[in-house]
């Protein structure tokens, strides 16, 4: 397939050299572009501008937030402008369902077709091309997906032909990694006071819940150690904001995800934007009085 | 190993099933007899009293709560007064960490051993030995305990010398597993509103976070069938007052177990005393005004 | 003063009264003209356009929502294409920090003075002139609105140059009423649960507390009757939307807000939004399995 | 009357001064027995034992928590072994709901009446007659208890006869309270954060909320002054968790309450058990990174 490939950040030049492999033709674009040049020598093709990126039959974004895609897609010369009718639109980034669901009335005026199909795992799982995958859009248009789908992701699950369904389940499951890294925090606070080994504890765990956050973030919080962030933490704020923006819309109290609001405030509010989101994990500890690991 | 068993409900019929097949000689003691008849098939002995079940050279005790420990061990004729000097009493009970410290001293006193042994697993995971096992006690006391240990268990993790360690990381897993019913409780009210198919959202759960506490309590609540009780609501609320109590002792602030502390009195408040515990997963779906399933 | 008032509701209408009463001449304009009417017979002037309002030394705002400000105030040939050079506007609707902070900058643009005034009292203090007003903008604009303010309110407070503070007061004002009403909510659970007479509560509260929030809310929690709304639930879910949007941009966590905003998720998903706010009080005793009153 | 007094603290030397000056004949006791020679000089008779001060009509206890009023009530030689037939015991500590209802049967079975009179005031309130009494009894019980309770308050309310039920009054007080603590220390949170000075901030308040709790809790947390405490951090968490006790007991899930105890627990954890309650105030300001005051 002819797609372009926009934002090459940790997760995009992953996804973009996963479509490579698959013997897709690509054409990326940055806007820083040394990345991008990573990726020629791979044979991608190197799109000057937006628009160049959106000559093929398809177009996948890949970018950090709202203001980026609003940017990229909706302004002069943007991905709406640029598509020709038929053409398709995957929206890879973590974004608000409300932004995603005016994407897709933007696209559906222009004749083009959309996919929001935000994908869950760190940067080396999208190196790897195992992310999971959840797609929604109408049925052609996912069909039309399908092979770029399949080449980045282990896994692609088709949530229904409402994309911004497909945003919702996404945020849904970063706030269930938060509320993981939360519940991790307040047990490591409590064992640590009772005099309680934390490696021993982490093996434990893994007995437990041997799954890669629960494996992940207790390794964090056992460590202490918040940096390099995996997923920093302001990304972490975002995401939970995004959360409780649409549940607002849609009515739903939810008092674990205020309690994950209240912990970013308090970790951005002490320094906290370069370290890795599970550092909220540290803050039950820090209330105990627990010195740091 | 002559080894007396005292509490045959859900998780001791299939702990001293797995003794008697591990060829050690059992005498079990229950408050009801029945349940004890059953395993007398399999070789157990019966004993007629407490006291009975303690002639030998360790007793384990598997009971419902505090006040049944207190009854069963430190009463009249109960395990303490009854032990030899040496023997080992082994507490697989989920207790309080206040208890269990006095057990241990108590025992010293007496010249016996004591070990905490709580474990991880439901009714089926005892009946077929794959429990977790978290031990603490003195190095000749664990060492003593070690091949009953083995019988029950899958595998066993020593935490320490100091026993009620072990009770506070049962105590915590408990949590863990509880904090995970309230985020998914959350999570399926969000995604339900939102218009999203429950059995949908599972699969892509299961792909996500593929243990046991996300697929039972997943399905559960994505059902929201929460009868019969594997795990009784009265018990998990126990278990929270349990770890809130540690906690306080400790000096440690836990959020999401206060929150859990609410939810649970606002289930039983409401008829909740027969369900599962994870029926506290269905509040947030009641608070967000979503019909049952 | 050469005055003109715009948004004639609850709160509008007296507080327009007083200003003719103080001898000012009012202007008045309101989106449906009856209520204008009424102001007519007391001398007021009509003005049938937004613009007809804007033509005098002053302009005051009282209107329902960001929405409805930016509608009037920013639109095409609404007060601020409509004031002449000089000219103020005082703002008194319960904003946003971020609007109140825009119309700031926009006003300086076109050499306006502008003072954002919200003011705290219910309908009745607005009708008897008796409201708390907090007053913030450069200072020859307060002075230029200090006879306005004086005719409304009982007490005027000035925060300082920056207008927008003065918005955050008003909203931190009604965070503190909205925290009355769930402490409230909250005891009156635990006392009828503890088969305490409600009444008697109150004589006790009214000998604690003795002023209007715990009066009041107080009196409705007591009886169960939140209808008609004094101040509707959902202008109470704006406030607490509101501050937690300013909580947010200046890094402030506030777990009882977050409660708040959970508690009014609720309430509306049942059918509260024809309910006075102080409804949320009635939760917890919901929660607690508690009859209503 | 002749009336013994148990308990010379900040409020019991107030109150037995008060008695005194009521011209009841009045003989003092307390574990150390300075503070009663300062009262014999106004004309107490002074016990050597908790015995002799139970010799009269009536006896009042005023004591810092349960294990005081267990140690002085229950044990050998002590109130209800020392009290004749029909005498009465008025309980004006603030003490679990538990153990005031065991007292009431305790005091039944002896013969002796038993009235629970908390009181709701400062040590200066105590001193000057100005309490507020809240009592539950059996009518003749409180008929007896009257002069005395007229005697040291300003108001004294009738509950009803259920005794512990006025322990519960008090306690919801404390609650109420304590949240008007944290809700001023978010309160201040913000605006501190958003550059409005805390002096002109407590003048709005003393407008809106003039009652006691906010103008010195406000003018506390304003200042960051929590030294010498008035009432002292670990009373205020001893009162909280009688409070959850309670709640607990009546199935009454309170989220406020909890927020309070975890802020206790984190103002204790962090060297908090010398300052005064009020301190909890302090900690929204901190986790939003506030510099003190």
């Amino acid at each position: 397939m002819n797609v372009g490939f926009i934002g090459l950040g940790h997760m995009g030049m992953g996804m973009a050299a996963n479509l490579l492999k698959a013997r897709h033709q690509v054409t990326v674009y940055n806007r820083t572009h040394e990345k991008a040049r990573a990726l020629a020598a791979r044979g991608a093709k190197i799109a000057g501008t937006v628009s160049e990126a959106c000559q093929g039959d398809a177009v996948i974004t890949m970018l950090a937030n709202d203001a980026a895609v609003e940017s990229v897609v909706l302004e002069f010369e943007g991905v709406l402008a640029s598509l020709r009718p038929g053409a398709l639109h995957v929206s890879s980034s973590t974004i608000s369902v409300a932004l995603s669901g005016r994407l897709n009335e933007e696209h559906r005026n222009y004749g083009h077709r959309y996919v929001a199909a935000p994908v869950f795992g760190r940067p080396e799982a999208a190196a790897a091309a195992e992310l999971t995958v959840v797609a929604g859009g109408e049925a052609d248009a996912l069909e039309a997906a399908r092979p770029l789908l399949a080449a980045i992701g282990r896994k692609v699950f088709v949530i229904g032909d409402v994309p911004q369904a497909a945003n919702l389940v996404k945020l849904s499951g970063n706030f269930l990694n938060g509320s993981v890294i939360e519940s991790l925090g307040e047990a490591f606070a409590l064992i640590t006071k009772g005099g309680i080994d934390r490696q021993r504890y982490l093996e434990i765990l893994a007995s437990l819940f041997n799954v890669p956050a629960y494996n992940i973030y207790g390794a964090l919080i056992a460590s202490g150690q918040f940096e390099p962030p995996g997923f920093a933490a302001p990304l972490g704020q975002k995401d939970i904001r995004l959360l409780l923006a649409a549940a607002d819309t849609l009515g739903v109290p939810m008092p674990v995800a205020s309690l994950l609001r209240d912990r970013f405030l308090t970790l951005i509010a002490h320094g906290g934007e370069r370290l890795d989101w599970s550092a909220i994990g540290g803050l039950a500890a820090k209330d105990a009085g627990v010195a740091a690991a």
